[in-house]
């Protein structure tokens, strides 16, 4: 059994060791800096031929030509036709769900007229084209190709390019098949660095798009801190976290597996329990040592647990929220009699799974909301993927000949005041 | 009179030469780099004695305390009592229309309930502390003070601190009056990169921030960046930009000054102007010839024109929509007999002036729209500076019993066929 880590909220140095493990920094050293950084400006200067080198040299594959690299619709319906059925209904529920919830979220236009006839307003309107970036291999998940494809879709993103690496030539079936029902419109077959400075600066082959999104690795994900600005990128993730407030009266075996869901994502994933049953603390711990046998991935359960995992007693529900509050966890479980009361008393998290029965694994793939939440407390600032990330707002302003001249004279005020005159003319040419 | 560039649709190479003039890249050196991450790692380490240093450094202050760093909040009722009648009403009535505009932006939480008693939802919540960087001297602006506090302050932010760094102790009277007027909580009288530092990190005294908005130099800039992922960060902005659309029927003099209203900003401002109407547009030339000799800013206005405006001719109104929506401009003015018509069809812009009344100086003070747009071509992926940039989004899932046995076998099967079997069986539980 890992040898998992007791706080409790009555030890004197409990804020301080609970900071030490939330303490995250994503490293990347000067190395993966510069290598980036050669690899974004040769896609910018040469396009296509070197996008195909360095598919050829990081992925082993034979591609001379950059129509080679597009993988075309009918394989993506290929795949789906493919796998099982069950697989394909299960991806098909998923994504339905998905997207009726992010059709909740969709932003509308609004504008209102004051009593002179002076028209304010917002315009709201979707992104042209965004790119999405879904990482080949182990780490290739269908799941979150429905969650970052679907939001942009909805939005009303004209054209959404997916890229994806397929190392040696080999492409994931179920991959493909999500892209599919997502409704993708073109696939790449190119990855790393290089394909995130194909999306931000446009080959001759690979449309620029306004926007990328979607995980990937340290080369990814320097590569998007480093071209946002040319384009915009949804938020670096860190390590995967989950947080269960628990009152102490849920299956203790239902407990353990929700924190093993989120350790098995790798070594580095938090998973916390807190609970101010003591008891209870030591019963999830004994399930945690008698279910750890079951599972194919005990070996990075027990790494992530050990390292960066706590069970933690407090005095109350309300330390518990307290205590909830500052970690701003990207998943939070409330398996409480009343999880009502306590989420409205939750100021920062980026997903909260409400009850006994809401196991954080439903809202990773089917409940509806996204699973691309804020990480590393960046839920006291930021939110979940949503569609609003694919669609921006302009303001409206029309003023009438009076409503002009009436704010012609604050506006002249004010900028005098900040010795702007070609500002203050601008504004009085405007007053009766 | 400024050699202002003279482009048309019709010219061979012409969307080669406005790309160049669009063309923008801020520099952050290598040697400004190594200076701000050293600030961000001293101020880290040290707190209050490592801001008290800079400050005496490049602020040229003798504060010995840190709590003589702290402006009282009594100063700042007493500029606004101190400056004159006209400017405080103005900044009064600015004040009362950005919040209006504002209040129509607040987000709300939302849920629904489906069949089987399964609920989802949202959750807004305002974070709970900002923190705004206001530059001293030259570049005070007390509007924007008001733009950027005023939408932290309607979405709910608790504690709303300033900054605002005081060389050789001066202190802007107005800016504090716009402090006063927009319910900033708490100034301090810190700049440059350990004002951020401060902001992202807390000291002694200065208290750690969620989010840091607000404009500032390349320093600022520079650390802003490099803090993003300990705390929210708004754009950087690059130079201002606006993009006069007109059929040629308004004013030229109107016309001519909203173009210099821009350029004075400062030398890589961007003023351009796009007509079907050739005349028009050289009658303009010659209005900026006449009425730059008025401007006291006329060598910036110069610089400015010279380097990055433009006058461009288009074939109608169809092309001058397409150019509109290349450039993505931060300011758009639709100085034509059909605003509501051709604004239905631009795509990106981060703020729409409509018809020839609306001045963008209006909308630099007193219209209600936020001031702080985005730059650059970004109006392609964001969006104006706004209330929803305070508030952050929970998504809620509460399952009913019936809800998560249904999902469950849908989760289980997707979880399965990623090879994830803890989250499998954190699902299966919950199946019935």
């Amino acid at each position: 059994m890992p040898a998992i880590n007791r706080l409790s909220t009555s030890d004197a140095d409990f804020r301080q060791r609970l900071d030490e493990l939330l303490a995250w920094e994503s490293v990347s050293d000067d190395a993966v800096f510069t290598t980036v950084r050669d690899i974004l400006a040769d896609v910018r200067r040469r396009g296509d031929a070197a996008v195909l080198e360095y598919t050829r040299r990081f992925d082993r594959r034979e591609v001379t030509e950059a129509a080679d690299l597009e993988i075309p619709l009918f394989r993506l319906e290929q795949a789906l036709t493919a796998i099982p059925a069950e697989q394909r209904k299960a991806l098909e529920t998923a994504a339905a769900r998905i997207r009726r919830y992010a059709e909740r979220q969709k932003m509308d236009s609004w504008q209102y007229t004051e009593e002179d006839g002076t028209m304010l307003g917002q315009q709201v309107t979707p992104l042209d084209r965004a790119g999405l970036y879904v990482p080949g291999g182990k780490a290739a998940y269908p799941s979150s190709v429905l969650m970052n494809a679907i939001p942009a879709k909805v939005a009303g993103v004209e054209e959404l390019i997916m890229v994806v690496p397929t190392p040696g030539g080999e492409v994931n079936e179920l991959v493909l098949a999500a892209a599919a029902v997502a409704g993708v419109d073109r696939v790449f077959a190119v990855g790393g660095a290089q394909a995130v400075a194909a999306l931000a600066y446009g080959t001759e082959t690979i449309p620029a798009v306004d926007k990328i999104v979607g995980p990937g690795n340290i080369y990814v994900a320097t590569a998007k801190r480093m071209v946002y600005g040319t384009v915009g990128i949804d938020m670096i993730a860190g390590p995967s976290e989950i947080l269960v407030v628990c009152d102490g009266r849920t299956d203790p075996d239902w407990i353990a597996v929700d924190l093993f869901s989120q350790a098995e994502h790798d070594e580095d994933a938090q998973s916390i329990l807190v609970s101010p049953d003591v008891q209870f603390l030591d019963r999830v711990e004994e399930s945690m040592e008698r279910l750890m046998a079951e599972m194919p991935r005990a070996q990075i359960i027990r790494t992530s647990l050990e390292g960066r995992g706590a069970l933690i007693q407090v005095r109350d529900m309300d330390e518990a929220v307290e205590v909830a509050n500052h970690i701003a966890p990207e998943h939070l479980e409330l398996s409480v009699e009343d999880p009502e009361a306590v989420a409205a008393r939750i100021r920062h998290a980026g997903a909260i799974f409400m009850g006994r029965y809401t196991a954080e694994a439903l809202g990773d793939y089917c409940a509806g909301p996204n699973h691309v939440l804020p990480t590393s407390r960046t839920a006291r600032f930021s939110s979940p993927l949503g569609v609003y990330d694919f669609q921006k707002r302009s303001s409206l302003i029309h003023c009438s000949a009076q409503g002009a001249s009436t704010l012609g004279r604050t506006a002249s005020t004010l900028a005098r005041g900040e010795g702007l005159v070609a500002h203050a003319r601008s504004a009085e040419y405007r007053i009766k």
